[in-house]
């Protein structure tokens, strides 16, 4: 996603409580952090953050952490916004995420990632084995990725690499939007794609 | 699929060589059977057998056995059909197929099987837990199971069925006329979808 540049990112960045400066320092200790023990949720690629807040509001016994490692998108998406319990926002790339977390996490949200379609950039795909990897140490006990995207490729790609990781593919929809998921949450990508009729797919997948 | 009756299918049935009546003789003797080791693969409801027919054409070094309840698909598509010698052809319903072979079969194909929609019909779907125990006693070594299909619902049920039973989901296609795989054979179905601009799904699925 290319965002029109604002000039005071940095600024709002920096004032937002909802934004994580220091996060390698939390490691090992977000229960903690958070003051309880209810799980957390992790969502790569925020982008203007319309999901995570929306499922923080939702489901208030689950901690959200929405990384983002565009600082436009993620200031772009926080403008404005006040402190909510359970919600965090880190901005890092997810090539970090070993240094963040270590058996925290819960869930993990992948939406609308950049496909990556040349095969020589494969390595780059969310989905892709070198990312399963550093997933595997972020997960508490059983390991669960739920991804949305409107991209064919990716999501043929994403099934046939998280099988052949060993995840279990627990659900799959061609057509989100007209299946009988009912409790799905729109990214703001979402909400554009699908008001002009494009489908979206989803994967539910799980390992042990 | 409900075929006009033709009078003469049991005649037909009768005298094409490729007709096995009494394939329960065989089991654990195929190879002996086509007299060679060459692979051998199965497809499950063949209906009026275009695939399978073509595929051993197309492969001279692999066994194929196609199976079909119905008697009167079956002798449509072969009615004037003379000996192929990597071919044969059995009538009898899938639930029977652990007696007729004992680790023997390499692939499973898996052609625009019936949906069963309803869930109470799971069980009768080819690819629901039920079948694929049946499946587990065919195979020699490795597990493949190749399936088609035009049916959504199916295609996203057998997925995470087979993920579910351990298999790998290796390769899949949400529209396989508009893919990287270029030596798909069509079946009877497949020309008529395809020719009214209907996607075949289709997936690759192998289990150790």
């Amino acid at each position: 996603m290319r965002l029109r540049n604002i000039k005071d990112k940095d600024i709002i960045l920096e004032n937002c409580p909802l934004i994580i400066k220091e996060p390698k320092n939390i490691k090992d200790t977000w229960h903690k952090y958070f003051n309880n023990n209810n799980p957390i949720h992790l969502e790569i690629g925020s982008g203007l953050c319309g999901f995570i807040i929306k499922m923080a509001k939702e489901y208030r016994n689950i901690n959200f952490i929405g990384i983002e490692k565009q600082n436009i998108a993620l200031a772009k998406g926080i403008k404005d916004l006040s402190e909510i319990n359970n919600l965090k926002l880190i901005n890092i790339d997810a090539k970090e995420l070993n240094e963040i977390f270590s058996k925290e996490i819960d869930t993990i949200y992948l939406n609308f990632s950049d496909p990556w379609p040349k095969a020589r950039h494969e390595k780059r795909r969310l989905t892709s084995k070198e990312f399963l990897k550093i997933y595997d140490n972020l997960f508490k006990n059983s390991k669960t990725i739920i991804m949305k995207t409107d991209n064919r490729e990716l999501f043929e790609y994403s099934i046939s690499s998280l099988s052949n990781y060993g995840y279990i593919i627990n659900n799959i929809k061609t057509d989100l939007h007209n299946s009988n998921i009912s409790d799905n949450i729109f990214t703001e990508y979402e909400e554009k794609f699908t008001s002009i009729g494009i489908k979206i797919y989803y994967i539910k997948a799980i390992k042990d």
